[in-house]
């Protein structure tokens, strides 16, 4: 796996953001997270008047083998279906993307299907779908390394252009089955808290998924080779039962925090990519925003697991990017908060603190 | 008081929204809140193509008698210097109309003040600031009556302006005292669940604050006019308590929902008016979309009173309307999925519930 060189915010500057925004013309703490945002901005851009530059959300694709289990409401064929329709522009995110202004980048990470070459999907495939993880590894190492370049090489590219935030979203049917299991595995949280409904499983269907990935653990922990400790014991079982998606977003991610870029993170699958993310290099999740708390069971652990503050909570399980687009206009308030408000000073306010 | 013409929206073409919702690409419900608010739009525009339309924050700014008691930790000339500071565009709402296109209009309902005429700020005052209800009544029945028509007035100026949307903000040290008075009587809920911090107020400040509203609640009930019940009894509360500002959010929402405009409803202040409004009218809470629940202790139970869903959770309690604006992107976005994504049928999506 290439590396990344990924700091933590300098602290010097955090005091003075601090310092500007107590003494903009309000109760200290009254515009709450909004001033928990800016600080947060503030740190990552080494600034006391950031800014948001060129939103891009960068929709990743792609088949997971499990599918063939069931673990999934909805048809695997899905997956290619939407990809068209992000291109189409009918899709829940689409209309996120034209309200703020964000560029919608759709990537095939490794869908089952073969696009027209001029659709204007970016062609990323690392493979038609992975391997189905109930029996193998989901991908091979260098399937594995493949994944992590693209993603790092979105990231790259899209900054050049002069992007600064992103988020991610993705498009994989059966795709909450590795998120749960790198959950169980990197949250240490049993299997049965990390299991939900996707899409729509009724009580039985989720029941039934929980089985599989059981079985699928069993499997894993039987056959696993026990030589592998610390990070190497990571991408082991990153590989092992991620997506191609999930593996690209993850290479982003940490791409991203090493351009100080700010990382809005969108919902449960999402999450386990950042999670997995931050056991690789800690300090990415300095670079993460999370934009929204869903209902999948075992996000709002998941979130806790790495001390994450969503910003929304509007019951969303759609993926594609729509919880952390959707929270965009809160990270750019606050963003206008430290740069167009008034000072006690200036506004001739009396201070009443 | 003026009467009122407030219909509840009619049913007729409710389920034809939730099936236009049903059928649009994506597994059913999955956008959450955002299907919510846009079948309530839907029915209170009645359409399937709802539009938001010229918005508008009405800031209405006034002075309490009650202040004069301590019960806030900010001084009382911060009501005036702040509307110049609305004026000037750098305080905390100013950002955010910026940010969304919101016309700001400043209203001195009865700021304890003379502002200069041509400083943009539309005349409505009532009275220089209110009486101190601990021991008389915050306004005469004059003042009540002339404080809703205002409200109206105004409501019904911005509507002639193409304005679909509005939400009400407040200015007015020292109105979280009327506003948990209001609450207490109009909800039943005890006094001491609806007295909290307001702008700052440490712990003994806030019990303080309780001992002067408990106070002014038994002055009140030794004195008043057993005659009146029902309606009746309802507006002498409103009047006794109430501060200028607020009484005039009350005419301007029972105004709104006539003119079947959506009311975005800001923090603690701006739902107690709507829980007096709708001990009037009960009606006009389907015109109600609820912005933010604050930390304002008692503000959770305030909403619930009204069973009213808050969209955002953004620990702001800054007033002037910054709660219901915040929130205004996240109803944009539901009116813009019901108007902009695509259909299972029109995007060739296998329909997978």
């Amino acid at each position: 796996m290439i590396k990344f060189k990924i700091k933590k915010p300098d602290g010097k500057i955090h005091q003075n953001i601090y310092n500007k925004i107590n003494n903009l013309a309000k109760p200290k703490g009254s515009l709450g997270m909004l001033e928990e945002l800016a600080l947060q901005i503030g740190d990552i851009q080494q600034t006391l008047e950031p800014e948001l530059k060129n939103p891009y959300n960068v929709l990743l694709g792609a088949d997971h083998g499990i599918a063939d289990e069931g673990v999934s409401f909805s048809p695997k064929e899905v997956t290619w279906q939407q990809m068209f329709s992000f291109i189409r522009g009918t899709s829940g995110i689409n209309f996120l993307c034209r309200q703020y202004n964000f560029k919608l980048l759709v990537v095939d990470s490794g869908v089952d299907y073969d696009f027209p070459k001029d659709l204007g999907i970016l062609d990323m495939k690392v493979a038609h779908g992975t391997k189905n993880f109930l029996y193998e590894a989901a991908m091979t190492k260098k399937e594995f390394d493949l994944a992590i370049e693209r993603g790092a090489k979105v990231l790259e590219d899209i900054n050049t252009k002069g992007c600064n935030i992103v988020s991610f979203g993705e498009m994989g049917i059966g795709n909450t089955s590795p998120s749960a299991m790198w959950m169980h595995y990197f949250a240490n949280i049993p299997l049965e808290y990390c299991v939900g409904a996707g899409s729509g499983l009724n009580n039985s269907g989720v029941s039934k998924k929980l089985d599989i990935l059981r079985s699928s653990k069993k499997n894993y922990e039987d056959n696993m080779n026990s030589h592998f400790v610390g990070q190497e014991d990571i991408i082991e079982k990153i590989r092992y039962f991620g997506g191609f998606e999930m593996v690209m977003a993850l290479g982003g991610m940490l791409k991203a925090a090493e351009l100080h870029m700010v990382v809005i993170v969108d919902g449960f699958i999402m999450s386990a990519c950042m999670l997995a993310a931050s056991k690789l290099y800690p300090e990415v999740i300095k670079y993460a925003v999370f934009g929204h708390q869903g209902d999948e069971a075992g996000h709002k652990l998941l979130l806790n697991a790495m001390l994450a503050k969503p910003i929304l909570h509007l019951g969303l399980r759609l993926g594609e990017g729509t919880g952390a687009v959707c929270a965009y206009p809160i990270i750019d308030s606050a963003v206008r908060m430290i740069r167009e408000m008034g000072s006690f000073d200036s506004a001739a306010i009396t201070k009443y603190y």
